[in-house]
């Protein structure tokens, strides 16, 4: 999936919403326990109640790994089951890795031929050589890890180097020139809108996927108003606030509500922007 | 185990070799594909044939992934052979992970509880709550990338700040505030040996995870030179020039001719420094 084809599912859909899987065993709703996989069984029924609102979504890899073999298994037959049924969904692991480029390959054949993903997020601080072997897979997206809405953004992302920049600005300059607007976004949180203007110059036409709208606390207002470019360019993610929207036996309806309410959003600023 | 056990491990088998298990599912030789779980197979008998030049081992994650569900197997049964027949190695998860704190909560699960690893490779460039939940699980340790072996450690790693200092220096001296000597290492690459000095300026007593040595071309002499402290300070990896030193029927004897030569530098260098 190129640019213009996720812009043109943005379209579509009035949404440029990515619901993040970041499913906790704990949370599931009990009449889910029973089953032999609850964790793709209560991926299936949120994917199934809220995916006519969303274009992405994206599994957090951590959630599935502390369940050892089972995780595994539910996040295959999690992306299996999104690849049959909804073939248009951009679909991104949430991942952070980076490696010397041997491991690099290895982990981009995990991410994109051992499981079917269109893109997985990497954490930049090894550089050229641990993202490359991703960018070459062809076809596929590398969504790099630039200024994060969590805290500890402040300990080194927000560095002033030496020639005046911080340190996210020279990682997305630099990395900008190893892959293009089809094979690489970047990772900008909703609590950081104001710093969107910035990067919006710095990278008028790539996508950036915005984690922090909801539980996190980001605006969705200003992040369209300082990162939203004329494809629209922006993925805005939300996890927790959708698919913990409720934890007894309503939790569809009440994911698909609060999918249906972001949506509503998403809608009304494309109208205000033209760009549906 | 602490720094001061490890040290005890390093003077007892006169090595402070950790052994990278990077096992690459096409480089397994052949008389052990018709096994169930060939990487577990061969693992084990790297492992056995090795265990007693060595103070650590590092699976390395990637590997793993790439073969799904099987891989997952693979690398918990590797994990539980160890423990169960060589309680004294220390025990690294190479996953270079490190994400928000309620997601790297869930990754310090998978790694320290779900698989009973001692120790995890982390990327420090979402800061201090990406880091801090791994240190709160008690008894275990952070390995935090610092200076890398590969060539893109120049794009951002050697960056100068503001301040003059560069950006590993920075990362290192940031983080050490956050653990301590029994629960955080850092990796530097045998390839950056001479930065080894100024690294021991700004962390005297913390252990380093060094890879690089073999394969990468990095050398064993300089990096115990600049690299080594009155308590040894270093855990030296070697990953492909041990398990793939021959890939026929007689793998185990080359890994096993490999990694004694190791420990016998290992060795010399430790008498001539009087720490054994």
């Amino acid at each position: 999936m190129n640019a213009e084809e996720i812009f043109r599912n943005i379209k579509r859909k009035k949404s440029f919403l990515c619901v993040g899987l970041d499913t906790d065993y704990k949370k599931i709703p009990r009449l889910l326990l029973h089953k032999e996989y609850p964790v793709f069984e209560f991926n299936k029924r949120i994917i199934d109640a809220t995916h006519e609102f969303a274009v992405a979504y994206k599994p957090n890899l951590a959630f599935y790994e502390m369940l050892g073999a089972a995780g595994h298994m539910s996040l295959e037959m999690t992306v299996s089951y999104i690849r049959e049924n909804y073939p248009d969904l951009f679909l991104i692991a949430d991942a952070k890795r980076g490696d010397i480029g041997n491991t690099s390959l290895m982990y981009a054949h995990a991410f994109f031929k051992t499981l079917d993903f269109d893109a997985i997020t990497l954490s930049p601080y090894m550089g050229y050589d641990s993202i490359s072997p991703f960018l070459e897979a062809g076809g596929k997206w590398v969504i790099l890890l630039a200024l994060t809405s969590n805290e500890g953004s402040k300990d080194f992302q927000q560095l002033q180097l030496k020639d005046g920049k911080q340190l996210f600005e020279k990682v997305i300059s630099t990395s900008a020139e190893w892959g293009n607007v089809n094979n690489t976004m970047y990772v900008i949180g909703a609590t950081k809108a104001k710093a969107l203007g910035r990067i919006r110059k710095l990278i008028p036409e790539h996508f950036l996927l915005v984690p922090g709208v909801g539980s996190q606390g980001g605006s969705l207002e200003e992040v369209a108003q300082y990162g939203m470019n004329d494809r629209c360019g922006l993925l805005v993610n939300a996890s927790r606030s959708i698919i913990y929207a409720d934890v007894t036996n309503k939790f569809e309806d009440a994911a698909r509500e609060e999918a249906s309410r972001l949506q509503a959003q998403m809608e009304e600023i494309l109208l205000t922007r033209r760009l549906i």
